[in-house]
């Protein structure tokens, strides 16, 4: 029986509410089959397209980031909770499901507040742009001709305000949909928290919970089965399993996509080398239970 | 030591994002006076306001009332726990504060679906509003000369989904806010649940948590300090205690307004009758300590 928390991604749920439903309960199935096997299953997602929607429909009511990532976790937390619990009592599996608000604490002196680069949102014309730098004081740029887009830092995760809940939920048999979008950005400020603009990875943010909480394996799902090198070239190979310095090796030689299959590589990496016998697994929801025996994805020891 | 949960206003939480922090860090003071004196807290809240101003900024995407609920448990609940933690910490008391998305079961059958009174978002001209019935099915009603809402059912409570994980929780020592806004309103569908259009009562649902979570107080709290008879009227006169039977008595009477006192004294009277030694007090959260002390609040027995 291993800790296991899966990192799902916020662009595979879809594109508006009936469709992140029904996607959300395709993914329970796989997600149960490792509930099944007796493993403890901790849910983390992103949120890319859904908090870009809420903070843009929002915008009238000068709704702020961090609250608009609280909104997506508890929109779309309810729908995965809801696919996995009905696939849970198919299966006549008597657990329960629970999604928590998460915050993730970030250096309010990270050299990414300096640099924002995170697109969020929709696009704007050049004069709206201006007019928003002008009045929000919002950093604003041209994204590849089709128009301008706010952009915000991008900043590390330091810790997790809510792990105790998690390991609290988890030690009582609960699965827990947690960090989603990569949480809620806070800092700290006072004897408390203050929420700031920004998006922290999903990937680092989940790294982050998995070590907090004490899993065994942090499981990264992508679009396809394995992580490959010479991706798209006549030499293109599926990676089986890497070892910390083999990553490490490829990561310098620029295998990985930037923004793409690199936070993910880089995510398994710092899992692996935070404690004695932490895995990590690159591959397919579909083939999640493959996966954990060696016959799908890329397992990074 | 006793175990109570708050039932606070969803219409006292301001009008916009910054309001809403604001009055959620100055709730929080009260709240921790209990927690202080060695209570266990759980926290339900309205949601009024911010689910009628989410689900009408959402309209042109479609999203439908029970993820509206999702998104309003998702920020409001960001909010308090901030401001709880805060306080907590500036006591010297070391406690965690959760926020859980919660769904609550109500009846497919239940009669409020055959007569949708609660009026929910924006207000609509008369030709908008018959556009909305003929293309969405939506129940609109012409209300107070202001114009049409649309109008949901107000099924009751019959069941929590999450009450386990409150549960455990609680028992772990945490603060847990849940059921924000009555609940998201979902029906038994097959082997899961659905969510359906519908407001249940915040205070009928706050009733349904204390009981499934065996609190021995529910403490309701109103913009006045006590439940009065005869209000408004010469002779009248504020009620420190009253007995299920005086209650009821009252409520025949007509003493208390429909939609405002009247919801609050129903489910205190519901919860007092539910098992011996149990009580509810409704009374302003100011005076939270001293209501527990019998120095402020109507205390229903």
């Amino acid at each position: 029986m291993s800790r296991i928390l899966i990192a799902l991604g916020g662009n595979a749920l879809g594109d508006n509410p009936q469709e992140q439903l029904k996607i959300a309960r395709k993914s329970a199935k796989p997600i149960v089959d490792l509930v099944e096997k007796g493993h403890e299953v901790i849910i983390a997602h992103g949120n890319g397209p859904q908090v870009g929607m809420i903070n843009t429909l929002m915008e009238e009511v000068n709704m702020p980031f961090p609250e608009s990532v609280a909104m997506s976790q508890g929109y779309i937390g309810y729908h995965l909770q809801n696919g996995i619990l009905e696939e849970l009592r198919k299966r006549n599996i008597d657990k329960h499901v629970v999604t928590l608000i998460t915050q993730v604490v970030v250096d309010e002196q990270d050299e990414a507040f300096k640099n924002p680069t995170k697109p969020i949102g929709r696009f704007y014309s050049k004069e709206e742009a201006a007019r928003l730098e002008a009045e929000k004081g919002y950093k604003m740029i041209e994204d590849s001709g089709r128009g301008y887009r706010r952009v915000v830092a991008s900043p590390k995760p330091i810790d997790i305000v809510e792990k105790e809940a998690v390991k609290a939920l988890i030690e009582k048999g609960h699965i827990v949909i947690t960090v989603g979008g990569g949480g809620i950005p806070v800092i700290k400020k006072g004897l408390g928290y203050e929420g700031v603009d920004g998006v922290i990875d999903k990937d680092l943010a989940s790294e982050k919970m998995a070590e907090l909480i004490d899993a065994d394996y942090l499981f990264i799902l992508t679009a396809v089965d394995r992580v490959a090198i010479n991706f798209g070239k006549e030499n293109q190979r599926d990676i089986e399993k890497m070892s910390v310095d083999e990553a490490c090796k490829y990561i310098e030689e620029k295998q990985f996509a930037p923004g793409s299959m690199l936070p993910k590589v880089l995510a398994a990496v710092e899992f692996v080398k935070s404690k004695k016998g932490r895995k990590a697994i690159i591959g397919s929801l579909e083939k999640a239970k493959e996966a954990l025996n060696g016959e799908s994805g890329t397992l990074i020891y």
